[in-house]
């Protein structure tokens, strides 16, 4: 059976960054088989910006013959009524959850320009956010072992485990300070786990993947050398997990996790706390 | 006149990441008084997880006598069912808005475990995720600046204006391989351009900052230093908006916003596309 994909315009817009739009509708249109054109629209606080707008959803519409779909956040009344004119599917991605609260709890709203999550506009989280950051930087890939009093996880996997990316999106979504270090040869050779990580035992969290994504990883790096081969692939991940298992080291399988599933994930598993939400 | 603010607890849950109703939630709960005290289950997939959940809502209804609110997206019937009947004032999420876009559309909404934002389960987006926020590493502070035809986008700005969380945001987010260089001493001295960026000219953009916010922020890094002190901060930042100025670059002021602020604004300004949503 063949299942029909329509092709249609998705527009996020909001006074403020978009990104709660952008994050609702996008798993929305998700459900459906759509073949989505997405573009955002921050900051549409102006009549100008509006009018680009505007005009982009007539055109689409002109063009396509179908309605595009518009996933908003509109806090000034004048803009949002004359985008509730253009010829779109809008949907307002807060207001009936917010009426919604609005009687269960019995409080007024007040709506106010939207800010995004990890905000930190207060400088205690913005001074935490950066800290985060710079910590899981200068901790990046074993550049240092030194400060590990101060680390909330330590990483360790195989080179291109996903170690650096699951590390920044910790410190800058979650404000945690993150070491990861990459098990070197000798590492690997001699089972062995660095004396430097004894007493951070419990910070110890290991990321493994499957042999085959692996080796398509490394080919994507380095294609035809020795490092992406699949023998050598094998190797290190088997050696690897069985010190994961023998140290009793909590590990996941990344292979087929986004960089936020894995992050999530490892939280969880870790049974840690964010710092910013 | 004194507002009356309420404390309340709040849960995030799903059956996948639960970024979705962190981050719709979160700006819910920032329109209302609320004190609120959040908390995420994500992946609650299990009726363990559930019991374990269910039974945190019974304890804190208990001990504040007030009702958490439960924002939610849940794909496993069973699991939904059970949650509804916990005593908490619960949204589902998606649910309303997937019913309008169903009617709008007239397609059949096809449900399935969220995935986050930025996923790319396919191979072309992950490594090109990879690829952008390595590049970006490689290139934070000045590091090298070799390559600046592959950069998307050039950051410029002193010391401590926002330019690497910037350049991780945009490089893990929107895909983009971000340079960005801080302006040092001779730089600002001459008040010159690097040759380098000559002909790249068209990638340059500015971050830029209030002297008292910077003077802040260097305090917190350096107390007590020359480099932290007021005339030093007005100083630089007084040539360097001159030579942004003089160089047509464009620039934003980052004193009161956020990272994804910063971030976007950046992206709306440049004229750029994101490589990812």
């Amino acid at each position: 059976m063949q299942i029909d994909i329509q092709s249609r315009d998705v527009f996020y817009v909001s006074d403020g960054t978009a990104i709660t739009c952008e994050t609702l509708g996008h798993v929305v249109i998700g459900q459906f088989p759509l073949n989505a054109h997405e573009k955002t629209f921050p900051f549409v606080e102006s009549e100008d910006k509006l009018d680009d707008l505007l005009r982009e959803i007539e055109q689409s519409y002109q063009r396509t013959g179908r309605k595009p779909l518009v996933f908003f956040s509109i806090v000034i009344p004048r803009i949002k009524h004359r985008l509730l004119q253009a010829p779109a599917h809008s949907y307002d991605v807060l207001a009936d959850i917010v009426e919604q609260v609005k009687g269960d709890i019995e409080m007024e709203p007040q709506p106010k320009l939207q800010r995004s999550r990890s905000v930190g506009k207060d400088s205690a989280s913005y001074f935490d956010r950066i800290a985060a950051i710079e910590y899981t930087l200068a901790h990046d890939d074993g550049i240092t072992l030194k400060g590990l009093d101060e680390a909330d996880i330590i990483l360790l996997g195989v080179s291109r485990s996903g170690k650096t990316p699951t590390s920044l999106y910790m410190a800058m979504q979650f404000g945690l300070r993150v070491v990861n270090y990459p098990f070197i040869d000798e590492d690997i050779r001699r089972l062995r786990l660095l004396p430097e990580f004894e007493i951070h035992r419990h910070k110890l969290f290991g990321l493994t993947i499957d042999p085959q994504r692996l080796n398509e990883i490394r080919e994507n790096r380095l294609a035809g050398s020795d490092y992406a081969s699949t023998e050598q692939c094998i190797s290190e991940l088997k050696s690897v997990e069985s010190l994961f298992r023998r140290e009793a080291i909590p590990y996941i399988n990344t292979s087929s996790l986004s960089v936020e599933e894995i992050s999530t994930r490892i939280l969880e598993k870790a049974g840690l706390r964010r710092r910013l939400l």
